[in-house]
Formats: structure tokens, C-alpha cells, sequence
């Protein structure tokens, strides 16, 4: 079982190299913790010009697939327009396994503020996938993708809402199937570092107030609907709440203060 | 001064068109309070291959540009490589304005659970932005660019750090300007919303909870880092920390509970 992504042109990480992973599990969590994924694809082959719009995914192992974990496909929802469609299927006659795209998940865990603009940073995550997408067709995995996504939202929401889902409700959804070519992710965290000839100014180090704010994405308390007749808040909802706000925020407190990466290079210095 | 976007063959949203805005003002508020953009591009125009990449950014109007707020350029700071150079260098000399790219923000404000998973939604705004983009080479623009993306991540951070930049510190940071052609928003608030059918279903009613998880990003306390001398929080921070917060958590609320948009097409209806 491959526990890396290969490395090749399209997934090199060229800039701070420290901060890069290829590990599967890391690229694995990174996508599936984000709530809102980013694709990109080039509308009309015949012009450079992209598109990149936001959707709800998840990665995950289809079991009619291979049993290898680096054959995690991304499974996607959202604004599928006919347009994707027929790129899909025109790459796909061209002898490709879809329309070539690019996905990339990011979070931020910290505002990191140094003693100067140039050295300021965030503490964050993210993980860029390469590879070829095709819409769904095969009914049952449609299905799997759907709850796959649906308990991406909120854990065990499938199996707490009116399923299965009705004959129209499959018919009009759309999955789009991203099979994954290449992967990276970069991950900062820790405390500021500045250049060695700011830490020796007294001037500046008596002024400047140098630290980390933790940020982390917080749900709220839950706000029945105006057609809700379920008086108490779920199980599946509330432990979710709590989850996830407490392995957020502390996520972004400890990653406040671990130690910096070692000294970034200059930005452009190995380009 | 023009208040909306142009409407071309980029920017149409065709989806759940009641959801979309041209609105300038809209377009840059979106852009401008969302930490991390992504931004896309096709490192090689003779192969559909686009890349996607998490950056800094804030849509501004430099003084030496036109005053006309339509006008207004995105400026991004990040993972600016010679690759990217080259590709905005090599567009300039067909004629065009830069390298092309498509820029999305998106902010997540709340999850929508409702009775069935294909209702599902989440309250979001977001905005896509198409372009071109260049290096920025004037030195005065650049400093003013920098200034912008710092204060970006803090207002008032770019006084309180050491300025003004060293040479060398100017030298090393590359800026990049991407002129709008063309910009579209989308904007989800409100209560959830499900099919007729369902909604006539008691034995659904009573075991489906319905509601709003509201979402929203928090800063958390500041934590100092291991060479900072200064005692106290410096009145730039708290006061962003607390304004941000009180902000963010408002807006979740709010949207939490407005009335929910007008039916929703079916995914697909009108592509």
C-alpha cells in the first residue's frame, strides 16, 4: 500500500520544501477536514483561461475500486454545469480518464505577526490534487458518494434524514469522480520567525509586539428551522458541534506555539 | 462610476440565479474579508492543464489608476514563481494585459440541515473574479500593495511593524496585479428549505431536526511568541480580535435566520 503520492512535475513543491508532504494521510485529512473545496478546469481547451469554483468534496475509496489508499478518488458536489459534462466526456474520447482539474483545500490555523510586513505568515494547511474528472454513473457509487459527502457535513446526517433517496432525487444529482494523479500538501505552523538583523534591534523589539493569533472556524448554537419539529437538538448534532469546535480551536492554539519551521528561504530564491 | 460587473460569456452565473449579484461593493467585501484566495491558472497553454494555489489578497484601487471603482485590481501575494513570471511576461508580448487566471473567495456562514440529504446546503458567499495578472515592477505601487495585503490580515499592522521595508526586503517580494475582467458573486442566506413532498410528511417531520449550524471564523486570544517584548497587547490587536469576532459571529447569526431564497431550481435545471 503506497503511503505517498509520487512525485512528479505537476505536484513538486519548489518553495519551502520543509513545509511540503507528499503522505497520503496528511493530504487525506487536510481535503476531507475542509468545508469548502476549490476546483479548477479550463472551460474552452483552445484558450488558457481557467475557472476555479468552490465545492463540497471528500476523498474517499469507492470498495468496487482498487483496495489501495492511494487510489482515493475526490468525490464532488455542487455547481456541475452541462458544460463540465461535456468536457468530461470529450476528454474521456480523447482517451483520458476525464477533464483534466485541479483541486485545492486550504485552512487557516493562525495569523502569525512578525517584527516586520515581509516576515508576517500564516500558520495553515493545504493540499493541492491534480487528476481527471468524470461525472458518476454508476448508481450505487452515486449513492455511496452521496452519503460519503452528506456525513462530510455533519457525521451520521445520512442515516438521521429522510432516506433513501427518492428515484427524481438520484436522477437530478450530480457527482463529479476526481481520479487523483498527483498530490501535495504544505503545512506552517509554529511561532513568528524574523531575519537575525530585526531580532538584534532593540528599537524594533521594544516596539513591536510579535505572536500568533489562533484562528479556527467555530458552528454555533444549533438554530432550529421554522419547520423543525424536533424539539431537543440531536446526538448526531450536538456531539458534532462539540467536536469540532473543541479540535479546532485546539488545533490552532498548539500550533501557535510549536517551534517555527526552520528559516524560510527568500521568496523567489529557488525558483 | 459603474456599480455592477459587466455581464459576459466569463462571469454568467447560470445556477440559482436569484443567488447571484454583480454588485461591485459586494464582489469586494467578499474578496476582502476572506483570509486566503485561490487562484488559477494554466502553467502550460498547450496542454488544459490548470493549477490551483491558496494566496494573500485584497482588491484595491491604486492612486495611479483610473478612480472609476470598477476598476479596482486584485493584488495577491504568495507562491509568486519564475513559472508565473514567465506565463505573465509571455502574455504581455501577445497583447494581452498578463497571464489569465480566475481568483475565487468563499466564506462559509452556516451549514443548512434539512429533511432530506439532496436539500442540503450551506450558507456561503462568494465571489469569482476573472483576468489578467502581471508582476508588479513600480516600486511606489508595490510599497502601497504590500501595505494593503498587511493590513489585509490586520488593519494597522503595517505602522505598528518595522517599516519602512529594507531594500533588499522590497527587492525579494513580488506582487501580483490582476486586472478584473469580469466578476460574479453568490450569496446563500437563510432558514433551510426542502420539497413540497416531504414537507407533507409527518413521519418525516417529527424524526428529521431541521436548522441552521451557524459557521464562523474566530480569532483566538493572542499568544505572544518567544522573543516578543512588548507586555501588552497593542490596541491594533485587541481591538481587530474583538471587532472581527463580534463580526463574524453576528453575520452567522443573522443569516442563520432570514427568510430562505425563493425556491431553488433543480442542479442542472438550466444548464
Amino acid at each position: 500500500m503506497a503511503t505517498t503520492f509520487p512525485l512528479n512535475g505537476q505536484n513538486a513543491v519548489n518553495r519551502y520544501k520543509h513545509q511540503a508532504t507528499y503522505d497520503v494521510d496528511t493530504i487525506h485529512s487536510i481535503v476531507n477536514s475542509t468545508p469548502v473545496l476549490h476546483i479548477s478546469f479550463v472551460p474552452d481547451p483552445s484558450t488558457p483561461f481557467p475557472v476555479v469554483l468552490p465545492m463540497i468534496g471528500q476523498m474517499g475509496l469507492w470498495p468496487g475500486d482498487s483496495s489501495d489508499s492511494s487510489e482515493w478518488a475526490c468525490y464532488l458536489h455542487g455547481y456541475v454545469t452541462s458544460r463540465v459534462m461535456k468536457l468530461a466526456d470529450e476528454a474521456i474520447s480523447r482517451g483520458e480518464d476525464g477533464m483534466p482539474c485541479c483541486v485545492c483545500a486550504t485552512k487557516v490555523d493562525g495569523l502569525v505577526l512578525t517584527l516586520t510586513p515581509y516576515s508576517h505568515n500564516y500558520n495553515y494547511r493545504s493540499a493541492i490534487l491534480h487528476g481527471f474528472a468524470s461525472i458518476v454513473t454508476d448508481e450505487d457509487e452515486k449513492l455511496w458518494a452521496m452519503e460519503l459527502i452528506t456525513n462530510s457535513v455533519v457525521p451520521d446526517r445520512w442515516a438521521n434524514s429522510r432516506v433513501p433517496p427518492e428515484k427524481s432525487e438520484q436522477q437530478s444529482t450530480r457527482i463529479l469522480k476526481m481520479k487523483i494523479s498527483a498530490a501535495s500538501g504544505k503545512v506552517r505552523e509554529g511561532v513568528p520567525e524574523d531575519e537575525r538583523r530585526d531580532m538584534k534591534r532593540d528599537d524594533v523589539l521594544d516596539r513591536v509586539w510579535t505572536g500568533v493569533l489562533p484562528v479556527y472556524e467555530t458552528i454555533g448554537e444549533p438554530q432550529p428551522g421554522p419547520y423543525n419539529r424536533v424539539k431537543k437538538i440531536p446526538e448526531h448534532v450536538a456531539s458534532f458541534v462539540k467536536a469540532s469546535n473543541e479540535q479546532n480551536k485546539k488545533y490552532a492554539y498548539e500550533a501557535s506555539h510549536k517551534p517555527a519551521p526552520q528559516k524560510r528561504k527568500k521568496p523567489g530564491e529557488d525558483d
